[in-house]
């Protein structure tokens, strides 16, 4: 199944990519590398605002990954034209934002890491890291930054 | 304008990169990638003490960043020995020192974007995650890493 | 001496790489380029537990930077099947668990920095940032990311 065929098949309708709200870019291109901005979690298209450990539990904070994993695929679709063109999700930095003694951040990463496993098949299988943040802009509890190779 | 005749006029003058203060180096090239380490934010030659949401406002975080755009600019220079070979900065990973409750590490982190702009024009527009963090070495209010490619 | 002489010599026997705890992998090679997953500080096999400027010293969080360095050595090795492919240490991106007040993530990161240069020689000097983070997963003291450079 394509890519395009299994986004239809979850319901995913690839956002437009946000304007960066200061002086950066949502992606630049290096030969074959392509190097995403972080983006932020969203809900109902504002910050979702909030701490792991504190406000928000570990599901919520997965399917909050997961919303950053959409608006990302929408940036790599914006980057490429066309998602086939991704060899490779090659790296994540998952930042969760967390009280001091929440240790979850593994599994809070884990609603971005399936779905682009479930979106790209072995093609979306990456190297990643995740950990806690004291913050993030916006109050927002999560935030992924994405290497991809695109060739 | 070229870039030298651009950080004249800005009246900027590049510093020697500094020595690290442990066993790495300031920068690595890897084919045209060239991978530098994060600097953190001076002041007088000094670490810039604090943090955001603490002692210092979000004016001084965009001071305390476009400093160290600066010195990252001398790394830059280092590495290159003529800044006219950097092609594109890729991606900076800006790190905030900050309060649990501060969320504009984004406008900190304008600070040197806005620079790199200003400097490279079109090839400094830039990739970009930026977040709050616990601690920073010597207790620096900011730090920030950089990818750029160098033909 | 060669990389294997030196592990000899220095008693490091490598560790077989731990499986993912979640969907992701250890290693993507893009080009000759080697993207490691972020790896944590273990004590006998478990999580090494504990903040730094809290219930650990500095001097325990170099030791469990070695490990870590140890333990991604262990990872170069699966994903090259010979250590004389790895031609450079690129970057680390490494992770200190911080109480707030903590400022010496830079001497806690010399731990793993200068076992690269002692097993891979001017081959494994390389870029470095060092900060502190509000938590790892599973409590663990510090995590280390890797890219390197394998032709």
């Amino acid at each position: 199944m394509s890519v395009y065929e299994t986004l239809k098949r979850l319901g995913i309708v690839l956002p437009e990519p946000a304007p960066p709200v200061a002086a950066f870019v949502p992606f630049v291109h290096s030969g074959n590398l392509l190097f995403l901005s972080g983006c932020i979690a969203k809900q109902d298209g504002r910050p979702w605002v909030g701490k792991l450990g504190g406000t928000l539990t570990t599901a919520q904070g997965q399917e909050a990954t997961r919303g950053i994993a959409i608006e990302l695929i929408g940036v790599l679709q914006a980057a490429t034209g066309d998602l086939r063109k991704i060899k490779r999700i090659l790296k994540l930095l998952v930042l969760v934002n967390s009280e001091p003694g929440f240790t979850e951040q593994h599994l809070v990463a884990n609603g971005a890491s399936a779905l682009f496993v479930e979106v790209f098949g072995e093609n979306g299988r990456h190297a990643r890291s995740a950990f806690g943040v004291a913050q993030i802009p916006f109050g927002s509890c999560a935030e992924i930054e994405l290497i991809a190779q695109a060739d």
